[in-house]
């Protein structure tokens, strides 16, 4: 059985194709571009967003630009590759993702000894790490699909689907793993404001694939899951600290708050690439504030009155008390995280 | 000092005048009518809405129809006024302050002995109620003020505010209060999906009575109370159980466990009108479940793909161990509120 859902970013005869996921769900349409400040600008614009995509997408960008390198000096063809290197990490602040793939890159193409060299190094490098993302997503997908039972409910949040990596999502990966497995499985989709990922996003390609979902206001997440069945939530993740303090999409942590009240299992989905060993604690995680704009404006239509103002902080930040386990493509962590964390890393 | 705040309702001179509600935040619109049946549509379009406001609304309805009466006949001028308060009962056939304020004016009409008789006592009580109604929030305000401190932000959802009561609002009175004694307050506004009445009302009143205000969206509230300085949340309810447990917008049971994690006091505001004896607890309230196509559209836009629904529960409920107290018109009940509530209904 195979997955029926478009493929959220390609690499096509040195050329990057990519959903434009502002577009969605009403409209399915691709960024096609050799240019690798539009493939930048499609993260800043969040044309494509999803920490695992960011990251693949980084990685194209930087492919793009050495494939666009005219000179034939590598000393200056490397320093303009770093200087590419730090214009694309500057599109998204807290995606851990966006900068480990520009490290990868970045230390692959050190040994490169000539330009086309660089080339060569660069685009396979962008083209790894595309691969290995849905690989990765595959086997979380085997390892979480037993969190599911059949004819269950799961509850998630934002997009940490298949649009948010290369393929196959993290959070769902265990959903479409159980539904190509024959299981009965059916989803809550927490809309996700401001940008609506979850009614616009995972919806979408829950539908694509099959999978019969229903959208929730944000705020509905204590009644929903007072009233319905709901057998596990499973969300993604932006960072996960050492001790696996877990910064996601504004509304985790409520979410986790509610499903650690009423006793339903809590799950991170994220590869472990997701881990940050240098920091401890939440406290520690910038979280991205945003234009208070992108909160006010619904569809260009102003929800509040001129004059005031608002407060967006992208991501929220969920205790390990309050999580369950967390799910990688080696196996299930559980607590403390720190322990399973760090004897996962070691090892690798 | 006087509260620069227009008035959600007034009785002038034989007229009705409201606000267009359905026009905020963008424009200050009045209907001012002597049409009974204009107010009642009012009530039916939702250019009014909030309990107590309903309440007095349906009253003022009554009071101009009386007053329009041009017959001298008491019998028949009593069964047309009942003919008209069924009419008005049918504007929101779910809405209990309706039929509460209905039934009280036709109750006050029953002693009335001639037309002119029957216009005054129906006009006056109709007066009481909506002088009633601002006057138990004034004592709420004054009663609920020291909970926030000089200097302090208040966080609120919905809006359990002046335009939804005669007057100054249940959540809002102790925020006004404080403003009118001139301690500096500041609010943050939870949007509240699907109809946005914080970003919407709650942003509109508090700005025109000059206190800074700024929205958020409802799944921000995590991070927010974590990042943000916030003393106190002050919410409004819809139903009270005897044992305390509250029914209020969707949002409300999520923000109570996120200020009893966060230690941030979580208050309930509300007139004693609402507290209902005769259930015990969450789980004896039923909660109204609307139409998902208010979840599925906003400002006509459909932000989920075609074919996929939403669940719409309007309420959710918050259990009396994360309510720090019920601020009413009387005294602010403590836990365990089984106990405090039956001591102030039967005091009264």
């Amino acid at each position: 059985m195979k997955l029926n859902l478009p493929r959220t970013i390609e690499w096509i005869n040195g050329k990057v194709r990519l959903i434009n996921q502002l577009l969605l769900p009403h409209e399915l349409k691709y960024i096609e571009t050799k240019d690798w400040r539009r493939v930048a600008e499609a993260i800043r614009k969040m044309e494509i967003r999803g920490a695992p995509a960011i990251g693949v997408a980084a990685a194209f960008s930087l492919a793009l630009f050495v494939q666009g390198l005219t000179t034939v000096d590598i000393g200056e063809a490397k320093e303009k590759l770093y200087k590419a290197a730090e214009y694309v990490k500057e599109t998204r602040p807290t995606a851990v993702n966006l900068f480990w793939a520009i490290k990868r890159v970045l230390k692959a193409a050190e040994k490169a000894v000539s330009v086309s060299d660089l080339k060569e190094i660069v685009i396979e490098e962008a083209l790894k790490i595309w691969r290995e993302d849905e690989e990765t997503n595959r086997r979380i997908g085997e390892i979480g699909e037993r969190l599911i039972p059949d004819g269950g409910t799961v509850i998630t949040i934002c997009n940490a689907g298949s649009l948010a990596t290369s393929y196959y999502g993290t959070a769902t990966a265990p959903i479409y793993t159980s539904h190509l497995k024959g299981k009965d499985v059916k989803v809550i989709a927490m809309e996700t404001r401001p940008y609506l990922q979850g009614a616009r996003l995972t919806a979408w390609e829950l539908k694509q694939a099959g999978i019969p979902v229903k959208i929730i206001t944000d705020n509905s997440i204590g009644i929903v899951l007072m009233k319905e069945r709901v057998d596990v939530a499973l969300v993604g993740a932006d960072r996960i600290t050492r001790k696996g303090y877990v910064a996601n999409k504004i509304g985790t942590y409520p979410l986790a708050l509610v499903c650690n009240e009423l006793k339903i299992p809590f799950y991170v989905v994220a590869p472990t690439s997701t881990i940050d060993l240098s920091i401890e604690t939440g406290d520690q995680i910038v979280i991205e504030q945003r234009d208070p704009e992108e909160v006010l404006k619904i569809f260009g239509h102003r929800i509040a009155p001129e004059g005031v103002d608002a407060i967006y902080y992208a991501f929220d930040i969920t205790p390990p008390k309050l999580i369950n386990g967390i799910v990688t493509e080696a196996r299930i962590l559980e607590k403390p995280f720190e322990k399973s964390i760090s004897q996962l890393l070691t090892s690798h």
